[in-house]
């Protein structure tokens, strides 16, 4: 159960309203009228919780559960304890998201701006903007409608952001356009230049980096996660794209809308992602390359050349997953058929 | 020898308090009223340094060390070099990190609260704390005796620490109860959201993250590591685990006592680390596993699989560290018949 | 083009100073007073714009590009097309860098201090440097002349920085001694305890980390990246060295002259890489070791041997990049075979 020091307690909800806001179903017999009063996982859920089954692996703990209320797929019903009445829905996770929003909303700006924001006298705040003591808003900048901006988060000059961002704390941002419902996390940084000079033996000679970072709406991207801007194009995040934490995006990468990339992983400078792209943790991609529209990449696995739509790679290099779960069976069959020969 | 730009000079210190305090055992015929006046390696130390040697790599060193006193394991005491006075312990490395942290003890906190902090008036600060420019204290944090909050390091609404922490620049901490003795180092994240949500072709549904972070007593974590709070349950760092630079720990992991986590590793979430498990640099663990109390993997390994107490293993995916090994002999020797067959 | 929010429009310059500054010839019969308004890529250029072609993937913009000048390499004058005006180079994209830096000039500081950051009185500050709102400059710190420290940026007491420095938004930095021409991007970490400490089942024992880090002239070190200080000895990053995003240096590492990190690359405590050493992205490189001049190692490799001068590895443990290419090879060979035989 949510620790009251760090969440608000919820108001009730009844169960017909939980079914219309999360579009599952009731089941056969159960009364609409019944209120929920908070959120608890199986094994922990009383009588008056909501829960919910969406991983077999927590069977046991579905069929002796105690929770008032549960979200549950129509293949489980039948096996349902008695006693919890049930929300049905292909998707229970989703539905149990939707209705954890409805209790737990995100934190909204209140409109205060702290007097020791530090605010450039000519940069645009849009109305209900909360600014946090110690934030830095420089010349020229332009903030949206109801954003807040944290402790530490510095926006750079000229930066454009819509509304109802969160800039969270210690986080940089220059050279950027940032949509609406935008997050980034504490310690982010977004838009400092690219990792580009040409070798010389007499020193490096830095390349100007001329483009910008584009940040579509809905965009989080993970704390301590670095997007450089273009070198001359811009550097873009899609709509709808998550970033995990620790994540580097090189200058001049295009990544589409609903992309997933999780912590670690890195994409080196040009390469494009199409829509829907998952990348696993310390995925490494390197430069120039194209990823097609809903490939998945394996955690860890070191991309060096061109993946096709749909494609499922692992590996270093990474390759197509079964011909990577074969290299792994050979190799295991090779080092047993070397243990008979030595005995 | 510490520059004392940076380091205060220490007090002179009598060999008979060295091996008090150290808990070795002073050589024989050794005058324990000797005075050592700083540390210094071996090959650069003068006649009132201390030393130690430690490794056998630097054994020379230790035949031509002109240092005043040395700790030295028992076993090393025959090829002493005469003139050097002996300190005994089956620890040396040990004995001389006791040695050094007497000599340069850790910053202490000094109770002066900087005019430039920013600090809410219902926070609560114990006495003696340090919290210098820049740092912000949101309403109803509470800090321990004897903390120091460095300049840009910003405690969140109702964060909890304990006595004798530090807080370093520009680290943020949200949504967690923190022990005493801890330590996180510049540029930490703690407590942000985890990467929790439904995927949806219209949208990912974000999850809303209502667990916490726990921090336990004596931990450290480096530079620009970040920790995500908890889904649902907490996210726990157990009691004396020290955790390296930009390593990433997913929600919900639970991570034992005297763990041991090197650079730019990360944990997925809801895995589960026993007690005195080490981790080595860029090592990536997937989510929901099992490792086993003391059990070792080494740098960059890829674990896929849940790993028993006191294993070692290695490898992408991981395997036990002799099986790796044996891999590596059985393709290096393929390679080369394959060069015979050709030519 | 350049964005004119974040970039000011440059002068326009004569073919003739653009070869003098770039150290291109002008081509046959080339009017030396032409003038050249912007720079652009090749298939964006209009006719009062400069590009530069030096890669053969782009040939086909090449010839169809409708830029006013071009630098190009003595091999391509036959095929340039007829209309565009040509500056001869064996390097292309240096020569289009160093006009890149003419016309787009790295923001230079302005002399403006403001009355938002925080300097202790006892700091010394040289003439003209800009020190942005938020910016924290502690007792005895010592900044040269044209620095720029940006918001929220922490200098460490006692703190050395040379002239023409510039200190990105909330980096922190201590125990270091910072040559000139030197910039750390947001949020680097320069200067923090190394991960040191004797192993004890009744907890780790620390060992103070008496050392320092020394930033030669003409570094940078990439967003997010952490540089520990050394143990006793220095850590040093050489002149001229470049560190991208994210990059972990541990304690006692010294780098050379010239080197190139590439981002989440990792090096571990007291390793020497010689000069011009170049290191892909998350590259991981064990302690320790020494890496000879000049020595290439490719991206996510795991290094847990000395390499000598000039060679290039690759793999999980690195290996000579021809050995790794065989292992592939023969990899691939076996589970063809292995197929064969199933079938």
């Amino acid at each position: 159960l949510a620790d009251p020091r760090f969440f608000n307690k919820p108001n009730s909800l009844s169960l017909e309203s939980i079914a219309q806001i999360s579009g599952a179903v009731l089941g056969d017999g159960v009364d609409p009228n019944f209120l929920v009063n908070d959120l608890a996982a199986l094994h922990q859920a009383g009588p008056d919780h909501l829960s919910f089954f969406d991983n077999v692996k927590y069977k046991d703990d579905f069929l002796k559960t105690k929770a008032g209320a549960c979200f549950v797929h129509p293949d489980y019903v039948p096996h349902a304890p008695s006693g919890v009445r049930l929300l049905v829905s292909k998707s229970p996770y989703k539905a149990y998201a939707k209705i954890a929003q409805n209790f737990y909303p995100e934190p909204k700006a209140d409109g205060i701006i702290s007097l020791q924001a530090h605010i450039d006298q000519t940069a645009k705040i849009g109305a209900g903007c909360t600014i946090d003591a110690g934030a830095v808003i420089k010349a020229g900048a332009e903030i949206g409608q109801n954003c807040i901006i944290e402790s530490g988060g510095v926006i750079g000059q000229n930066v454009k952001i819509g509304d109802f961002c969160r800039i969270g704390t210690n986080a940089s941002v220059s050279h950027a356009l940032i949509g609406s419902h935008v997050r980034l996390y504490p310690g982010v940084c977004v838009g400092q230049d690219g990792f580009g000079f040409a070798i010389d033996p007499t020193g490096h000679v830095k390349v100007p980096q001329l483009g910008r970072v584009i940040i579509e709406d809905h965009v989080e991207i993970g704390a301590n996660s670095c997007i450089d801007r273009g070198a001359g194009p811009d550097t873009v995040i899609g709509q709808g794209t998550w970033i995990d934490n620790l994540v580097q995006i090189g200058h001049n990468v295009r990544i589409g809308k609903g992309c997933v990339i999780v912590a670690q992983a890195g994409v080196a400078g040009s390469t494009v992602l199409d829509d829907f792209v998952a990348l696993g943790g310390q995925v490494g991609i390197a430069g120039h390359l194209h990823i097609g529209r809903g490939a998945r990449i394996a955690a860890q696995s070191g991309v060096m050349k061109d993946i096709p739509a749909g494609e499922e790679h692992m590996g270093y290099p990474a390759m197509p997953l079964r011909q990577f779960m074969r290299q792994i069976a050979t190799l295991n069959r090779l080092i047993k058929t070397q243990k008979n020969h030595k005995s």
